[in-house]
């Protein structure tokens, strides 16, 4: 058995996969493929439609609140959530700087308006969430990343602005419990918690779109998707079938509230023996680290780094290596990871003490 | 069995199914499933690199184009090729409007400058391909969609134009032979001939690109996944895999003259006894029809429609239903469609016109 550590594309549910397997052969009994049948077969639109009311399940969405699958990835969304949002005449946003993924939010929001970033921990390497900030009141929006893969910090709390609070929460979507109507507009790659990579969830309370005044190219206007029902053009069907089986694997289990519990318990496992072992320490503050990622380093990495690589790698353990810009090591334990192999990397950690300190 | 006629998403090779099923489950033998392991392991770079070299192959692109795997259909396209191509100052583009399809790029296109529509079949319900227009020399682009999938025509023969030459190539892109190099951007969603929607293919002769004066945001400028080999942002990896893998039978069992004769074999199946058969007659002008879309017409449709319905059912075939624009059939005969599947329809024809002429 492996143990998928990877940052992600990362760790699906087991019986997601075989699902989706089969339906690569034989979807519904048709004896055709899921992806060579029209996306406007009845078929296909009952899946759009399932995955659309189970987000709006999950987050226990009000009425006023869109749901469209797109592509792209979060990327693609840092200029389309600028466009749509930013005033053209004078437009202006605000940003929070938490680390790379935020800065190229701000990058493509700068080529639509001004952007003034309020609060930034770059002088830290990003291991801490800014707080206590002004936030702005003159702005078209706040825009801010929920969670930071690469530098294992997570927000646990979102302030309160006056303008519409968008929300990148592409590595943590359905981690937890939370009110998601503080959000005005939600976005995430599916490729953490939702389902492979290819498809990108929007969710959009629509009284806070049309009010640019800009002219907006159609695959690029929120509204084109929303009345369309994200079948403007052809979806990216596969991705949005395993996000819809994902959903309802979560869904079937309990819910954000259960994914919550298990959540914690796996980062519970993971920062107390971080905390513990005298060989290693994490790299993000304490009270800023994330559900998602656990990022922590050798304390004598010349001495260490190559007896543990090899003890980890042959636990069955793969995509541990933290990223180019924090170094170490990154344990993503996303929803579909389940508690026993987090307990097989504590133990590995425990063991490599044992033997090397 | 079912015969699968689907306009898009449509019919794929069986074993490219089996292998994608299998993909999911256990990848490469790593134990692990092509969709939860990193865009940037080296197990998928292969398939990238494949793919990539099996589109250089497969159309013979010299030195000096760039092939990039991209989202969101052939429909961002339609703004990413005027975004990219279209002079900021005074930007002109020629379209030529041979349908549906062309419209929307012509729609997009005109947020960024003039377009000039140098020929329309759209008199005649677009069932043909217009040809003697004059050429404008002082454009930035000449834009044209080779295949007609709602209307069952094709483009045979290409301009020579003074501009760079774009091509909308979603439902033809790999069906024939033909000197690609007269092409300075080429386009198509995966979808039909080349696998799952989600992904999309873009081959583009690098000397174009970089001239529009024009700032681009990061995810619509070509140049970004050029440099980064489409790399930048997670790609979309099952819709990149099942391409490749389509990609690879085609080269393995003869490449584009295989596959051309082939599709001729089977379109000459179907038109023939579409001219012959006295209850149908084709929508196309016969010089301009689609060797992809064959579109046809019941003679008498209040009296033959609901039997013929029933009897193409009964024979399993499936997705035969014409376009709302169109209405009647279309046999959509795309690469992965066998001869065996037409010779299915071609016989259903002949038997209801036994039964009912």
């Amino acid at each position: 058995m492996v143990h998928n550590f990877s940052a992600g594309p990362s760790i699906l549910p087991q019986e997601v996969l075989n699902e989706a397997s089969e339906a690569i052969k034989n979807f519904d009994n048709l004896n055709l493929s899921l992806i060579e049948i029209s996306h406007r077969s009845k078929n296909f639109v009952a899946v759009m439609d399932e995955a659309v009311a189970l987000v709006k399940k999950l987050l226990k969405l009000p009425e006023g609140y869109s749901v469209i699958f797109l592509q792209g990835g979060a990327s693609l969304q840092f200029t389309m959530l600028a466009q749509n949002l930013m005033k053209n005449n004078a437009g202006r946003a605000a940003y929070l700087d938490t680390g790379v993924w935020a800065n190229k939010a701000i990058k493509e929001a700068k080529l639509f308006g001004e952007v003034e970033v309020v609060g930034s921990s770059a002088d830290k390497n990003y291991n801490f969430i800014p707080k206590g900030y002004a936030t702005p009141t003159n702005v078209d929006y706040f825009h801010c990343t929920s969670n930071n893969t690469i530098f294992g910090t997570q927000m646990h709390a979102f302030p309160k602005v006056e303008a519409p609070l968008v929300c990148d929460m592409s590595s943590d979507i359905f981690c937890r419990e939370m009110d998601y109507t503080q959000f005005d507009l939600i976005y995430a790659g599916a490729q953490k918690n939702m389902g492979p990579a290819g498809a990108t969830l929007v969710i959009v309370k629509d009284e806070i779109l049309g009010k640019s005044g800009r002219v907006i190219p159609t695959m690029l206007d929120y509204t084109t998707h929303i009345k369309k029902e994200s079948m403007f053009n052809t979806p990216p069907v596969f991705a949005v079938y395993v996000s819809m089986l994902t959903l309802r694997w979560l869904d079937k289990n309990g819910g954000l509230s259960w994914i919550e519990a298990r959540n914690r318990k796996k980062a519970d496992l993971i920062y107390n023996e971080i905390d513990r072992n005298s060989l290693f320490f994490g790299t993000a503050e304490k009270e800023d680290r994330s559900l998602m990622n656990a990022t922590f380093l050798l304390k004598d990495e010349a001495a260490h780094k190559e007896a543990f690589d090899k003890m980890w790698k042959e636990a069955g353990i793969s995509g541990l290596n933290g990223h180019r810009d924090v170094g170490g090591y990154r344990a993503s334990i996303y929803n579909a990871m389940p508690v026993e192999s987090v307990q097989v990397l504590v133990d590995v950690l425990k063991d490599f003490e044992q033997k090397h300190a």
